[in-house]
């Protein structure tokens, strides 16, 4: 797998632990439908227990991991391996959350064992600094989301968004970039990707919403318009 | 859930990370034919991705998961949520492993998200005053395992046996105490379990043998004899 | 060193790093005074590289690191060896406060640390439960405080004062406890007192008070006054 | 404080926690003497309560703290600030190393708090990717030093030295290089000056020398031979 498998402009879902068991599948299955009705790259991402669930009635999504480790097989008790996840069908993961930093080391670690093993890696950075150090660690994706925003209704400023775009691609041209911060609205996904976002995250804008997957439905359709476009 | 559903003398599998995919299914699935054969309990561990496998397949086994945090659902990434395991059937989850151990703190409110859900907790422990310790949180079973041993073809020495035994049982006569380092035969399995051990697990002494499976069914066949003679 | 250096009722200064320099030692010696003049045994904490200024400036304080790692000397960097605190003079330290959360091992082997080299030590605990496991563990003091009180005004509630000293004098006897939160006058630290607490200790109820060291003075002599009447 | 303040070619004396209290003080003014003695600029490194003491007998040192934590001033509780640094003289401080490892978040950071307040950095690399990462931060010094190697007797490879300080240039060439791992002898030292390194950095080579103070005393000649060269 490599950077053909994620196509911009992607959407990712990303629920954290604000829906589990049963409510989480269900909306993972109407992201499913969506998927192939706009023809949008989706990534959804689930608690490590409830992957394998998802992968097997979700054909259609990039199923993403929310953490994983840099354990290689072995003599390692409770954290996550990318051979774990793999056997289960899952595609992406994220790395470095604000929930779960990692030290540095170890992103670099498990970029390599994701590379090994096929993973796609979308690692998470606040500053501008920081997603510069990242990118020379080679991931596909970089979602830059300042910590202070995440959970927040605040969008991140129009500044953030380009010059963490522009100094990204400066050291490397080929790794894609999420902004996530804020998003609450069809209008704010359009307006993030004409930015020049390849890609736009959604937690609260669709868990907090009055009908989520509607929010959802919204939020996707701008991406594939976006996409038509840009056609 | 309860310690009604854990009954000594009882036989813990724990493969960490050694096998994975396939081959952890393959012995999941003849741990799961001996269980029922010969009227073991058994509990069997895995990563946090394969649980669900392994839990749809084995309805012998109580499925175990390697590491659970405390939080609670909502706003958090990453981290390992009591209620996805219970969702995909995990019945137990070990807490403290030397490969993972945990904050005082998170022990304590990890023992209690358990409690809540209804999932059995097996907490590690090294010296026999942090066993002490974690009695007073009451888990349901106690690991004792000296750190130093972990992975050595040594066993614990019929002192440390004993003595964590008699200590745990002192604070807290209702938890149970595993003992697990070292075990390499099913006649090591005999002499913990006459020591006085509720439950013995293997790690190396199964994933390393020779034959894995021959070796796991012969210490079952021990377990299954210590407790026809008890009767 | 032992229990005999710490006589109850004590007093805890602890300004975490709310001060730092010159405005720490001023405050420092300014407790020094008063430790003499009201014969009241106070602690005095400081960050560790301003540890040994104020034990030289201050025999008359149990001068008190805000925390140490388990760590033998040898091959480790960066982390806080007991050899280091007592070289420069420390005579106790905090573990596990709710800043610094260490893993149960990690207390466990801080305190076995502490005892060869003679440093008094003084542990966190958030609920009651985590007191008693701490005090299996066989520190000089415990402190309780509920997490989620630390930095506000709100006191513990009577119920958890006289519960955690109940329950931890249970388990050991020996163990002097310390109550902290939300202390914000000399009525406070009088109260605490006589609901049974051997200690108190006082962040922001001095760092933030209006005259930090009239605060001070009149929760030391609130102390005082106990001990006077005691006798 | 800035780059001018560190010349190249430097030396860096990390005792780790090998020596403490008079023996490290003892070895920390013999460096003292020979610091003046031979014109070399160096660095020493000392646990944190002992930084003050070293500073204040060894005016010729670049006193360096083992590690830094980002906090700022005010409610933290048992981590190392900048702050407290800066107050008792220490001039340099040592991040990420490799038995203290930091979250990327945190490496960026403590650099930004260091260069707020005048410390220099020297943030510790395994990786060529991460020593490339790590220079997108802008530290003052990086030191690569293969994780594997440490405290080992084996030197890095010459591929590695000159990799690393190729590739680090390269992204930032005001940057300096300290190369440190298995360095036994003056002629390491040599060799790895010539190879390119900005500086060397040795911790087993010294303290396990027969004498410690003669290997120093050679190391240090080693150094300032160099300079005299390359003027």
């Amino acid at each position: 797998m490599n950077n053909e498998n994620i196509q911009a402009p992607f959407f990712v879902i990303n629920p954290k632990t604000f829906l589990i068991g049963n409510e989480l599948l269900d909306l993972a299955r109407y992201a499913n439908c969506l998927a192939k009705q706009y023809h949008v790259t989706l990534l959804f991402t689930a608690p490590h227990p409830e992957l394998g669930n998802i992968v097997r009635e979700c054909p259609n999504l990039i199923v993403t991991a929310q953490h994983m480790d840099s354990i290689l097989p072995g003599d390692s008790m409770g954290h996550i391996s990318a051979h774990s996840l793999v056997y289960v069908g899952v595609q992406a993961v994220v790395l470095n959350h604000a929930d779960h930093p990692m030290t540095l080391t170890a992103i670099a670690k498990a970029i390599e064992r994701a590379k090994e093993v096929g993973l796609l890696t979308i690692v998470c950075a606040d500053s501008v600094p920081e997603a510069q150090a990242i990118a020379m660690l080679g991931p596909n994706v970089i979602l830059a989301e300042p910590t202070e925003l995440i959970g927040h209704n605040q969008k991140s400023d129009r500044l953030y968004v380009t010059s963490t775009i522009e100094k990204i691609k400066k050291v490397n041209p080929d790794i894609l970039v999420e902004q996530g911060a804020g998003i609450r609205s069809e209008n704010d996904v359009t307006e993030f990707l004409e930015l020049g976002a390849d890609g736009v995250g959604v937690t609260s804008g669709i868990v907090k919403a009055n009908k989520p997957k509607e929010m959802m439905e919204k939020m996707i359709q701008a991406v594939a318009s976006f996409q038509e476009k840009r056609k």
